[in-house]
């Protein structure tokens, strides 16, 4: 049974340590005061619920995506996805659900053809360097708002990292209404930065998409609509009773950067040799429901 | 319907593509010829059945870890992990089965406590760099035999990249036999290159490991062996009859060349801003059953 690790912070504040063993990134976290988590507004929560007793919670990015939120927060209020479902879902890649409004008519007051939120200007963004090159972009890092990050000189964007939600579209890139959303589900495919507009995270839940079946049609789409996941409603937090508080750890703060520091440097009694680096999807911001 | 597509190569030789339109890298896997596909043996190839008419492929790597997969060839051979089951199903991190030695006793010849494997000596390993810079890596590539590899000066060593497999073990180093093993299910977890022995790489049937339901206990452990999927089997590829022929695209070929650079820089309709770098997890080898 060896100590492995990883998955999203919030399943990983169980391990008790050893008194003199360097402390784990979880053991980090789990440590941080209450003052170096950041509420976050319940008007930033989806929260869907799947048949069975499935919830997914996401956090939205209204900073990132304005537009593409706006219309998700109407989708929901209109009670757009309820009776939707679940229809791709292909291995190491993405969930998807909801329906383009090509394939299906959108409610009134919905922007069609929003502007292609792919990136906004860097310009004014506080946010947490983080060290190591990456493949894909000049720079990484966390925002103060509690996103990981990607920049050049002038731009900014969200990263294609395991479970962010995105606007599916179809080919012309102003076509995505958040009507259709996808939830990443596997190794991070960052080739789709700045070509689709990233609207959000799953923050719970995202196993009830990433442990779905697999379509075994083209691009893993249901071959067959009775394999589809039934999506019983789609809500904003705020009108969901008894939703806890999430936070999120603010990545100004000394605990993120000690978190961000052991991500990089594992030196927890596992470890043999550390790797001196981490790239942005594995360093996720922590998220915590409010004790 | 975005016309999204990534996941495993096999999955992908589907698209038809528009007459002008530069081809995607699966196009480009597609089209390659006869000549650029490498045959894997059938004793590098490892045969897993779980109940349900599950089967999971998975291809050794003699050369890079030879005393665990000598000891992985022994095991299936005596028939060792008949019986035994999925144990551990950690969202975004691992599928695991198997047990340690200290867990559980082996068969006669294996040696409990093989050297450490988690690097070998870069000298005279030939194989096609990729040009991105990389968080955990000075260099990496693919292997002439068909690997993603990192490397530094002086040492080469296999990444942590989706589906890899690798000797789970307890704190100490050497003690991974390679009866208890793991495939990576979720974002490609760097940090544990170098720290643990991996073994090969599932090349069809991953999404019979990555869709399971994901373990309640710590670290993604079922609580209840109930939860647990059994494993009716596992042989070396000789001795599984009507087994395909697997083979690997060479990486030393001009279409590997094409495909590694368009999967870096997709130009196929569906993109507008080309990335212009790839990591090498997200350069997977492709793999086909000879036609």
């Amino acid at each position: 049974m060896p100590g492995l690790s990883l998955a999203l912070p919030l399943a990983l504040l169980l391990q008790a340590s050893a008194p003199a063993a360097p402390p784990s990134p979880a053991e980090i976290v789990a440590a941080a005061p209450a003052s170096a988590w950041i509420d976050i507004p319940a008007d930033e929560i989806l929260v869907m619920d799947l048949r069975g007793d499935r919830r997914v919670v996401i956090r939205l990015a209204p900073a990132w995506a304005p537009a593409h939120v706006a219309n998700i927060r109407a989708l929901a209020a209109a009670r757009h996805w309820d009776g939707q479902a679940i229809a791709r879902v292909q291995d190491n890649y993405v969930a998807q659900w909801g329906a383009t409004g090509a394939e299906r008519p959108l409610p009134p007051g919905i922007a069609a053809a929003p502007p292609a939120e792919f990136d906004r200007p860097a310009g004014g963004i506080v946010y947490r360097p983080l060290p190591a090159p990456d493949a894909y972009a000049p720079a990484t890092g966390h925002s103060a708002d509690g996103w990981p990050m990607a920049r050049d000189a002038t731009a900014a964007w969200l990263p294609h990292c395991y479970a962010m939600v995105g606007a599916g579209r179809e080919l012309a890139p102003d076509t995505g209404s958040g009507a259709e959303l996808y939830a990443v589900i596997g190794h991070a495919p960052r080739h789709l930065d700045r070509n689709l507009a990233l609207v959000g995270q799953v923050i719970a839940g995202i196993e009830h998409l990433s442990a779905l079946p697999r379509g075994t049609g083209p691009l893993g789409f249901y071959a067959t609509a009775a394999e589809q996941t039934p999506i019983l409603r789609v809500r904003s937090g705020e009108a969901v009773p008894g939703l806890p508080r999430y936070q999120f750890l603010d990545p100004t703060s000394a605990p993120f950067a000690a978190y961000a520091q052991a991500r990089a440097n594992r030196r927890d009694p596992f470890f043999n040799r550390p790797s001196g680096g981490a790239d942005i999807c594995n360093v996720p911001v922590p998220i915590r429901a409010r004790p």
